[in-house]
């Protein structure tokens, strides 16, 4: 009944490596809702669809074929892979300079949980733009695109030089660091950028000489850190609950 | 140079189950740092050290053992076991009213991850107890105790059941609800319970009638949801902010 080649599949599963991912310029997306989400929101970036015969979908345009359960699973990331999958074309970020709202930079985010749990949040919370340091963990990585929750096809992200970038940006730059100065207590919080760091390391010594405003939120008990997605959160909470009032 | 006995490895392995953690009353701990947080803030609940010749610590009583690196792993539930790995008993808890503070309440929480990133939250802003419904991840997983940084050791965690344990309260119980009211706009905040819902399904039907207020984080882009640790952050630190200012 299907038309999935060996060597069809041995292609897929090589998408799956981030080598592959480049050269082709191609990513996958797992699973019914994510696929689902993929057709509304980034219908014209697929390349492929493949599902079982359960998967509901409509799409004017995009190639698709029916596969097997087994078949599934072998081009699955997924410990329970779910009646659908597709491949995509990624988008080319261009210009992404909006001076008028908050955006997040990354400096050297690794874990790919983190990353698509950051995604997230700018989607909740309307960041339309995240820029990263070449070394941020890639947004294409299966891991990445599934801890999204669909926010990869609707937040825009572009890979820089940091510092390179971060020189010719006229607006804040606030920099979360331990050091910093309370986000309670800070009189003004303006949009501007908002920059995060390593897991374990934090901001990188080249780049701390851009931030404009050292902010951290402040400690009461004994943790050492805060995971950087949900101090992520926090801070982006508190920019936008501070700026749309 | 080691007695580790193949039973004994046996044995400990057998601790990575729910199941033989719950009749030990035991729980395990890995790596350096942790262990060392362990031996700080747990130190008369470690019943064994296990640790490479590189691992320096002192503890005037528990027990000790050095083992290879070869042991280590063996035992390790860590893609890259370090130096040190613990035992420790259980604590049991009794009382955890704190009527005077803000207490977390839990409703079904299954990931880990998230659990780890919970307890690391109520750590940051010195929040004493979280109270989990018998359906929420057990915090002595081993994800959980690596994604908590220590905060297990310092955040006491009650499991009990949620809507008889809520039926029991006379403070504010606020409920993170997608269809609540912003927190950003709500006038009072005081200290009281939180309460945060599944991954999936949110807070549960039975629990629903407890909540007294039910709040939520204003959504301004189109995220479905936010991760549940990410919400916890923003929430707890609203409430942080408020209260003690």
């Amino acid at each position: 009944m299907s038309d999935l080649s060996k060597n069809k599949i041995k292609w897929i599963r090589s998408l799956h490596q981030k080598k592959i991912r480049e050269e082709e310029g191609l990513y996958c997306v797992e699973g019914e809702k994510m696929v689902l989400e993929a057709i509304a929101y980034a219908g014209d970036s697929i390349q492929l669809i493949l599902h079982t015969t359960e998967f509901k979908f409509s799409h004017p345009s995009a190639d698709s074929c029916c596969v097997s359960e087994k078949e599934l699973a072998q081009i699955s990331t997924l410990k329970t892979p779910n009646k659908a999958f597709a491949i995509l074309r990624k988008k080319e970020i261009s210009d992404f300079s909006e001076q008028n709202k908050l955006t997040l930079a990354l400096d050297g985010v690794q874990d790919p949980g983190n990353m698509g749990t950051i995604l997230r949040i700018a989607d909740w919370f309307g960041i339309s733009t995240i820029v990263c340091s070449k070394n941020t963990v890639e947004c294409h990585n299966p891991k990445v695109v599934q801890a999204s929750m669909g926010a990869i096809f609707r937040v825009q992200i572009a890979y820089v030089d940091l510092a390179q970038w971060l020189k010719k940006q006229s607006v804040p730059i606030y920099g979360a660091l331990l050091s910093g100065e309370s986000i309670y207590a800070k009189q003004e919080l303006k949009n501007g950028i908002l920059l995060l760091g390593n897991e374990g390391n934090g901001i990188s010594e080249d780049i701390l000489p851009f931030i404009t405003h050292p902010i951290a939120i402040p400690r009461i008990g004994q943790a050492e850190s805060l995971n950087v997605s949900v101090a992520a959160g926090i801070l982006v909470s508190e920019f936008i609950r501070r700026t749309n009032s």
